[in-house]
This record gives C-alpha cells, structure tokens and sequence, in this order.
C-alpha cells in the first residue's frame, strides 16, 4: 500500500528502501504537510551533513547517535530526540545501531520522486 | 529548560506532567511548525476519541495500542504507527503499557497555555 495518506501504518507491512553505507529507509506515512520516515543506522553508519526548507523532529527510537545541529554535536539515545529548525545543518554519526524515527512538515517532495 | 526552539532534547531531563486515568505526558519540544510530545500510558489507559484542526502522525515507541480513527479501528504495537488528517476523530485504548510519540502540525498552542 503507497505511504501517502497511510492512516493505520504497520511496519512489517512496509519494506526497506537500502540507502547505502549501513542505512536503511521506510516512509511510513505522508501528506503534505507532515512525513514520518524510519531510518535504520548500522553502527558506524553516517547520515552527512545537509539542510532543507522543511521543519525536522526526531525520535531516538534506539541505539545512539552523536547528532551535529549547526555548529553542536551532542549524544543522543533511545528515548530522545532533536528538533532541526528550517534550513538549520544537521548530521547524525551512528554510535551504536538503532533506529530514528525523523518527523518533516511540510513532507519532502525529494523522498517520492 | 523550556521544550520551546529545544534542539537536543535529553528524555531524562524532561519531567513527566501526570493526566490522570494512567496517562504521563511530556512536551519534548515544539516550534510555530511542530511539535514532539511524548506519551506513557497504563493498561486500560484511553485517549478519549477527540479532533483538531491539526495533522498528527504518531509512533508506537513501545506496548500495543487500539487506535480508532474515523470509523475505523487497528491495533498497533510497537514500531507501527498512525496518520491522522487535520480534524478527523480519533482515540486510542492501551492494550499493553506503553509509550506513544505524538507529532503535530502547527504546534498545539492549547498544551503550553
């Protein structure tokens, strides 16, 4: 079943998009003004510095994160969670395997192209 | 701190505000955009079926949950979630302790008044 407009979202109904370099993806629910994504990280697993226009919340589902926003870097793990303001840089280096669960509003037009 | 424009947000430094009827809440953070909050619930614990004019994805961060949206009904457990359109009621029952994470957009001004 297509992500957008999902209203009752079961993961093990959803597969695994492979991003490369110990990550793995699956957008779990859209409209336009919200997206939720999960992100599996393999310990070691990079997710590079970047921005966008779009308001990002994270959840730290499990493991943990060293998470960089602007110029801090804090360790964050199961439990917490991070807020990107738009057009803020941001990157997660993954310090023991775990899953985030990253919130965007409006959703990213960049990840169903 | 405020969970206002708070960007690394440690879970163990946000105190619980109890509800009543075995539901725990904390406002993780929030801007004008979103909002991240963080909600434990007993068994048996009920948000009473309700609606706003915001969008609500939330995540099952933990336990198993009857969630009721428009005339329809799922349980989900944990790693599953849900999608809620602006103004659409919705409640959930706890069928197993747990916790849910409740984003919103715009922020709920009616949760820091």
């Amino acid at each position: 079943m297509e992500a957008k407009g999902k209203q009752f979202i079961v993961d093990s109904e959803i597969s695994w998009q492979d991003l490369g370099g110990g990550l793995k993806r699956k957008i779990m629910s859209y409209d336009d003004t919200m997206m939720m994504v999960k992100i599996e990280f393999e310990k070691g697993g990079i997710g590079t510095p970047h921005k966008h226009v779009h308001t990002q919340m994270s959840y730290v589902e499990s493991g943990a994160f060293e998470i960089t926003i602007g110029d801090r870097k804090q360790i964050l793990k199961a439990g917490d969670g991070y807020y990107i303001p738009s057009n803020v840089m941001h990157g997660a280096v993954c310090k023991e395997a775990g899953v985030l669960i990253d919130m965007f509003t409006p959703m990213r037009e960049d990840f169903v192209k």
